[in-house]
C-alpha cells in the first residue's frame, strides 16, 4: 500500500521540448499497490493505455484521446511534409483511437474536437500541432472546472448527514481531477463533514474497491466498502440516503450507460425509494441517439471475471460473458447532475434546454 | 486446478473402530484449488470447521452439528462415567455448537434432534453414543433423499431449454449430496439437457465462482459465471428464465434468509418479471418466527471483503460491514420448493399445510 497524494491530477499533457510532448498519467492498474505516473509517448502507446485501462473513466479517456491525436501528430511530422497527407493520416489515426473503447462517448467527443480543428485550421504542420496541444490542454482545464460546477449543483441535493452510495469510480481518477460523482461528494463534504460514502466493490475490475476508496481515504472522507450484492440490504435498513454514479454515455431520453452493475443498483434504489442520480458533463450526452438501446456495450476479456490479481477464482471449463457496461433506463433516474444544473425528467426536454444554455 | 470427482458426498460419518468415529468432509475452503477430504475428530474441531467454513451450506452444517455432538460424546465418555453428568455436559456443548453460526436454522434443528435423543434415551453412555451416531447417519441419508424429492418437484417448473440463474452454492457441497437449488437443476437437466445455468460469483466468499461452477462443470451441466452486479443486464435481455437459490432460514410467512446478495437478485427478478424460487427442506423453515425481521444476521470478518486469496483489494483505512446474509421478503418469492411439493403464497397457509403433511 502506498502513501497518499492529495489533489490528484490523473492525466496531464507535459511539454518536454518543442515537438516533444508526452501524456503523463497515473497508471490506474497499479492502484492501490502503487501510485505512480507513466509517460505515454506515442499514439499507439495511448491506444494501448486506454485499451488496458491504465487510464479509464469516461472524461479521462476523452482527454487521453485528445492527447493521442497530439502524439500521432508529433510522430507524423517527423516524416511527412505535405500538409494534406499529414491531415489525412492524422484523421485516420484519430478514428482508430475512437475505436479503442466503444461505449464511453467522451472519447469520441474529444477526438472529434481534434478532428474538427484539423479540418478547420489553416496553419502549417508545426502550428497545427501547437493548436492541437493547446486545445487538449484547454479540455483538461475545462474538465476540472466543469466537475467543480457539477459538484456545486449536486451538493444541493445531498441531505444533511447523508450516506451516499456510489458504484465504480467516477472520481478524480476517472476525470482529469475532482471527479463527477465523487466531485458531488467532495463538494457536499466540504459543506457538511458529517456525510459518508458507501462504495460498491464493482466487480469485475473492482474500481470501487481499488480506486474509489483510495481517493476518498486520501481526502479523509469516511468510506465503507461493500460488495456489489449488498446494496439492497443497506437500503432496506434505511442506511442509504441517495445514490450517485457517473456515466459513460447518455441518450437524449436520459437512458444512461455506466459500469456494469449500475442498473442493478438503480433497480434496488427504485424499490427502496432511494433517489438515484447520475453526475456527468454534457460531453457524456450523445445527442445522436434517442434511447439506450442504441448504445453499443463493450465486452471485455473473460479473465477479468475468472481471475483476480492474476489468480483464478474458479475451475477451468466455465463459460463467461463480460459486458463492461449496462444501461439504466431514464425512469429509474431522479436527476442528471451536469455543469448546467440538475436535469430532471422529462429528459428529452431538459437535455435539449441544457444544450441550448451551453451553446449560448 | 483439480481432477473432478463425480457424485459428491460432502460430509459423512466414518466409524474407524468402536467409540472412535470421525466426521469426514470435503474442505470447501480449498476448492477449486484442491479437492480433498479432512477428518474432524473432536467437537471443538467441528466448531472451528463450521466457523471457518471448511463445511458450509445450511443443510450440510446441520449434519456437521449432529456429528459434532457425536464427537463430543466420544470425548466425554473417556472421562465421565456418570450418565447424568455426561448428558448435562453433552447438552451444554451441543448448545455451544448451535451458537457457532447464528443464521442458518438447520444447525439448530439437527443439534436439537440430538438433544431430544439425549433427553429421551434410557440407554447407558455407550449405547447412547451409538444411538446418536445412528441418528446422525439417518439425517445424512435423509438429506440426499429429500434433495432428490425436492429436485423432482422443482424440475416441473423449469421451462424447456431454460437458463436458470443461481446465487451462492446450494449444491451437493451445501448439503450431504445432490443439493437443494442445484438439486432442482440436476433433476431438470436429467430430463432436459438443453437447460443451462448462470452462476453469480457471490462476493465476498465467491461460493458461486468457487463451488457452484466446480460442481456443475463436474456434472457437465453448462454454466456461465457472471459477477453479482450483472444479473439485471441479462434479465433485461431476456436471457434468464428463472432464478432458484437455497435458504438458510425461512420464517412462517415465507420471508427467506439466504446468502448476502440474494435479496438484490430477487428485486431484479421481480422488476423483470422473472420467477424467483427458493429450494429448501422443511428443516430450513423456522416455525418459531413469524417474519424475516426476527432472523439474526451473522456479521463476518472484514477480511472477507478486503482480501481475496490473501491479497488486499483496497487501501488501508477503509471501513467495512460484512453481513453474511440478507432476507428476501415473501412477496418477491414465486414459490418455495420443498420435499413436500412447491409451496405457494399465502405462505403462512402453505407452510402450515406442508408441516401437517410431514407430521402425518
Amino acid at each position: 500500500m502506498v502513501e497518499f497524494k492529495s489533489n490528484i491530477k490523473s492525466i496531464e499533457w507535459t511539454q518536454k521540448e518543442e515537438m516533444n510532448g508526452v501524456s503523463k498519467m497515473i497508471d490506474q492498474t497499479l492502484i492501490p499497490y502503487e501510485y505512480k505516473y507513466v509517460e505515454i509517448k506515442t499514439g499507439q502507446e495511448m491506444f494501448d493505455a486506454i485499451k488496458t485501462m491504465i487510464v479509464r473513466g469516461a472524461p479521462a479517456i476523452g482527454i487521453a484521446g485528445a492527447h493521442g491525436v497530439c502524439l500521432y501528430a508529433q510522430e507524423f511530422a517527423k516524416t511527412i511534409q505535405n500538409l494534406d497527407e499529414f491531415k489525412t493520416k492524422l484523421k485516420e489515426r484519430a478514428e482508430y483511437l475512437i475505436s479503442c473503447r466503444p461505449t464511453a462517448v467522451n472519447l469520441r467527443w474529444a477526438v472529434e474536437k481534434q478532428i474538427e480543428l484539423i479540418n478547420s485550421s489553416n496553419s502549417n504542420i508545426k502550428e497545427l500541432i501547437k493548436e492541437l496541444i493547446k486545445q487538449a490542454i484547454k479540455l483538461e482545464d475545462e474538465d476540472i472546472k466543469i466537475n467543480k460546477r457539477m459538484g456545486d449543483y449536486g451538493a444541493e441535493v445531498v441531505p444533511k448527514g447523508a450516506t451516499i452510495l456510489t458504484h465504480c469510480n467516477a472520481g478524480a481518477l476517472a476525470t482529469v481531477g475532482y471527479g463527477t460523482a465523487l466531485g458531488v461528494i467532495r463538494s457536499a463534504f466540504a459543506k457538511d463533514p458529517t456525510i459518508q460514502v458507501f462504495a460498491d466493490e464493482t466487480r469485475p475490475r473492482q474500481q470501487g474497491a481499488r480506486l474509489t476508496t483510495f481517493e476518498l481515504v486520501m481526502d479523509k472522507i469516511p468510506v465503507t466498502l461493500i460488495t456489489d450484492g449488498m446494496c439492497s440490504y443497506f437500503m432496506k435498513k434505511g442506511m442509504i440516503d441517495m445514490v450517485v454514479v457517473g456515466a459513460d454515455r447518455i441518450a437524449t431520453n436520459g437512458d444512461t450507460a455506466n459500469k456494469i452493475g449500475t442498473y442493478t443498483v438503480a433497480i434496488s434504489a427504485k424499490y427502496h425509494n432511494v433517489p438515484f442520480y447520475i453526475a456527468a458533463p454534457l460531453s457524456t450526452i450523445d445527442t445522436s441517439i434517442k434511447t439506450g438501446d442504441e448504445i453499443k456495450i463493450e465486452e471485455r476479456s473473460h479473465e477479468e471475471v475468472t481471475h483476480i490479481n492474476g489468480k483464478a477464482i474458479c475451475t477451468e471449463g466455465v463459460k463467461v460473458i463480460n459486458p463492461a457496461f449496462d444501461v439504466t433506463p431514464h425512469e429509474l433516474i431522479a436527476g442528471i447532475i451536469t455543469e448546467y444544473g440538475i436535469l430532471r425528467p422529462d429528459y428529452n426536454k431538459s437535455i435539449a434546454e441544457a444544450f441550448e444554455k451551453a451553446n449560448k
